[in-house]
C-alpha cells in the first residue's frame, strides 16, 4: 500500500471517529431533554407554589421533586460516562467546561429547593435560579451541535437544539403566566416580557422548521391540536392582553393548559431524539462500509501489480494509478461538499453566536440585564426594519471603532 | 475531587492535547513552505528553458531538480511523521485527504520532469502541472489554519497561509512573465492573465498584512528592497503595459529580479514560521503552567475541607463552594472569548471558502476554467463597486433560486 492510500484510509477513519463521538453526544442530549423537562415542570410548580404563598401545588411540587430524581441521575451517569481521558475529544475543552458549570449548578439543586419549600425566596428568584440551571444543560447541547462535522447530523442537531430552546421559552412562559395568574395582577413591564416570551419561542420554532424535513414537520402538526392552541391563545389574551388585574382563579387552567402543550413538545423532542441517533448509526455503518469497499479495492490493487509480469504492468500501471487517484480525488471533493454544506448549516449556530456576543456587550457597556439587552436589539431591529443578527452585527462593529467600546 | 472539578481539569487537557496538535501541524506547514519554494524555482526555470527551446537555464534546471531533492524528502517524512493512527486528529478526515492527494501527485513529479527535459509538453503545460502540485500543498497548510481552536495561533496561520499564497502568485508571476519574455511576445489575453497574478498578489499579501503584528510588518518592510521593487515595476510596464512585442533579452533579469523579491519573502515566510512555531510552545507551556496551578488550587481546597471540623466547614464550606464555582465560570467566560475571537478570524477563510464554492459553481455550470471563473467573479465585482466576496455570495444565493442551478 502506497502512503498515499494510507492517508486515504486514515481519512477515512478520522470520519468514523467523528461520527462515533457525535453518537455518543446525540445520546447525551437525549438524556438532557428528559431532565430539562421535568426542571421545567418543577419550576412552574415552583412558581405556582410561591406566588400562592403555598396554597397551591404544594404535594404537587414534592412529587415533581421526587419524579425529577432519576432524569438527573442519568444525566451525571451520562457525564460520567464521558471519557474525560480523551483529551482529543472534538471540541473537547468547550463541552467539558459546560459540563463542569452544569454539574456546579446541579450541586445548588438541593438548597434551592429547601429554600422554596420553607418559601424563603420570591418566585421571580427561583424561576431565574432555574433558568440558569437548564440555560447551563442547553448549552451543552449546542456545544454538542456546534461541533459537529457531518452535515446532516449538524443539520439535525441544529433543529433539536432549537427546538428545545423553543420549548425552554415555552416552559418560562408557563412559569411566568403562573406567577402573573396566581399574583392577580400585572403590570406594563410584566406584559413586556411576557410577548418577549413568545416572540423568542417563535424565533426557536421557525429555525427548527426550516432544519426539518416533512415527515418531522407532519409529526409536528399531529402532536399539536388546534383546540389547545386557540385555548392558550385566549389565556394568552386574558393574561397579557389587557393591562391590571388577573383573574387568579385560571392559574391553574393556564399551567394545565400550558403544561399539555409542552408535554407534546416533550414527545416530538424524544422523537428527534431518536431519529438523531438512528441518523448517527445510519452514518456510521455506511462509513464503516464504505472503508471496508474502499481498504478491498486497494488490496486488489496492490494485487494487481505484484501479480503482473513486467509488460502487463507497463500496460496496466498506469491505469491503476489512475484508479486510486481517481479514489484520492473523489474523496477530497466528498469532503469538500460536505464542508461547504455544513458551512451553510453552521451559519445560522453562528448566528447565534453574534447575537449572543452583541447581548454580552450591551450588558457590559449599558449595564443591562441579559433580558434587556436582548429586548434592546430585538427594539433597534423592529425600528430599523433588520434582523436582529443584523442589529447585533452592527452593534459588534460599532464597538470596534469606539474608543474604549 | 468532585466530579465538576474533574470536567474543569479535562477541558484544560483537552486545551493542552489541540495546541500540541497544532505545532505538529504548524511544523509542517514550515517545511512545505521550503517544498514549495524549490518548486516554485523549478516551474520558472523550466518555462525559460521550455520557451526558449531548451538554449537557457539548461543546467539551472537540473541543478535546481537536484536542489529541491531534499525539500521533498522532508516533506514525505514530516507526512510520514503524521499520526495516522490517531482517528481522533482534529480535522483529520480533510488534512489526510489532503495529504493523499498531494502524495499522489508527487509521484507524477519525476514523470513531468523527464518530459520537461524532453521538451516534450509546452511550456504553459508544465507550468499548470506545477501550480497544481503548489496547489495541493497549499491546500494542506489552508487545512491546518481551518484545524486550529486558538484564535492567536489561527490569526497567525491565517496570516502565514495569506503570505504562501500571494507568495505563490508571485511565483506564477515570475514563471509567467519569463516566458512571455523569452517567447518574444503577449497578446492581449496574456496580458490580461498576468494583471491578474498581480491582482492576486496583492489581496492575500493585504489579508496577511490585516492579520500581521507590527514586528511582523516592520521585517516585512525591512526584507523589501525599494530599488528592486521599482526595477520589478518597470519590467511589469515593459512587460504587459503595451502590447505586442517583449524584448526576449530581458527574460533573464526579469527571472533574476522576481527571484529576488520572492527569496525575500522566503526568508520572511521562514521567520514567520519560527514564529508560529514559537507561539505554540508558548501557548502549550502557558496551559501546561494553568492546569498544575489550577490541580494544587483544588487539591487544596479539598484538604481544607478534608481537615477542617464540621463548623469550620459550614463557615468554609461554601467559601470553598464559590471558590471552585469561579475556576469553573471563570474558564468557561475565557473559552467563549477565545471562540468568539476565533469566530473572527476564520471570517477570512469562510471569505476564502465561499469564492472557492462561487467559483466552482461558474466551472461547472458556465464550463469555465478555474482562472476564467476567478476572472469573472473578479469581473462583477468591479462592475458593481462590491467586494469579490459579496459577489461570490450573490452568485451562490443566485444558484440556490434558480432551477437547475
Amino acid at each position: 500500500m502506497t502512503s498515499g492510500t494510507r492517508f486515504l484510509l486514515a481519512a477515512r477513519q478520522c470520519e468514523i471517529a467523528e461520527l462515533e463521538q457525535l453518537a455518543r453526544t446525540s445520546a447525551l442530549v437525549g438524556v438532557i431533554g428528559r431532565f430539562v423537562h421535568a426542571l421545567q415542570r418543577e419550576r412552574g410548580m415552583a412558581n405556582i407554589f410561591l406566588s400562592s404563598r403555598g396554597a397551591r401545588f404544594a404535594s404537587q411540587r414534592t412529587q415533581q421533586v421526587a419524579d425529577g430524581a432519576a432524569a438527573e441521575a442519568e444525566v451525571r451517569a451520562a457525564f460520567d460516562g464521558l471519557d474525560t481521558e480523551d483529551a482529543h475529544a472534538r471540541n473537547g475543552s468547550r463541552l467539558f467546561s459546560r459540563v463542569a458549570l452544569v454539574l456546579h449548578a446541579l450541586d445548588g439543586l438541593p438548597r434551592l429547593r429547601e429554600r422554596i419549600a420553607a418559601q424563603a425566596l420570591r418566585a421571580g428568584e427561583a424561576t431565574a435560579a432555574y433558568d440558569k440551571l437548564v440555560a447551563a444543560l442547553l448549552a451543552v447541547v449546542f456545544e454538542a451541535a456546534d461541533a459537529a462535522t457531518d452535515p446532516e447530523i449538524s443539520r439535525a442537531l441544529v433543529a433539536l437544539f432549537n427546538f428545545m430552546q423553543g420549548k425552554e421559552f415555552a416552559g418560562q412562559e408557563r412559569a411566568f403566566g403562573a406567577r402573573a395568574f396566581a399574583a392577580g395582577t400585572i403590570d406594563a413591564a410584566g406584559q413586556e416580557h411576557w410577548r418577549h416570551l413568545v416572540a423568542a419561542q417563535e424565533g426557536c420554532l421557525q429555525v427548527f422548521t426550516d432544519f426539518s424535513d416533512a415527515e418531522v414537520l407532519q409529526a409536528e402538526r399531529a402532536a399539536q391540536d388546534p383546540e389547545a392552541l386557540a385555548q392558550l391563545e385566549r389565556l394568552r389574551r386574558l393574561g397579557f392582553g389587557t393591562r391590571g388585574a388577573l383573574d387568579a382563579e385560571l392559574s391553574d387552567a393556564w399551567y394545565a393548559q400550558c403544561t399539555r402543550r409542552i408535554d407534546g413538545m416533550r414527545a416530538l423532542e424524544d422523537l428527534l431524539a431518536a431519529r438523531l441517533r438512528g441518523l448517527c448509526e445510519r452514518r456510521i455503518a455506511q462509513a464503516r462500509t464504505e472503508l471496508r469497499d474502499q481498504r478491498t479495492m486497494l488490496e486488489a490493487f496492490a494485487a494487481q501489480a505484484r501479480a503482473a509480469d513486467p509488460a502487463t504492468l507497463a500496460a496496466y500501471g498506469p491505469h491503476l494509478e489512475r484508479s486510486v487517484l481517481a479514489l484520492v480525488q473523489e474523496q477530497a471533493r466528498r469532503l469538500q461538499a460536505m464542508g461547504d454544506e455544513l458551512d451553510e448549516v453552521r451559519a445560522s449556530l453562528n448566528e447565534r453566536k453574534v447575537v449572543e456576543r452583541a447581548k454580552g456587550l450591551l450588558m457590559a457597556h449599558r449595564h443591562l440585564s441579559e433580558e434587556d439587552a436582548y429586548k434592546a436589539l430585538r427594539q433597534m431591529a423592529m425600528n430599523q426594519n433588520r434582523r436582529i443578527v443584523d442589529v447585533a452585527q452592527a452593534v459588534l462593529s460599532l464597538a470596534e471603532v469606539l474608543p474604549g467600546g
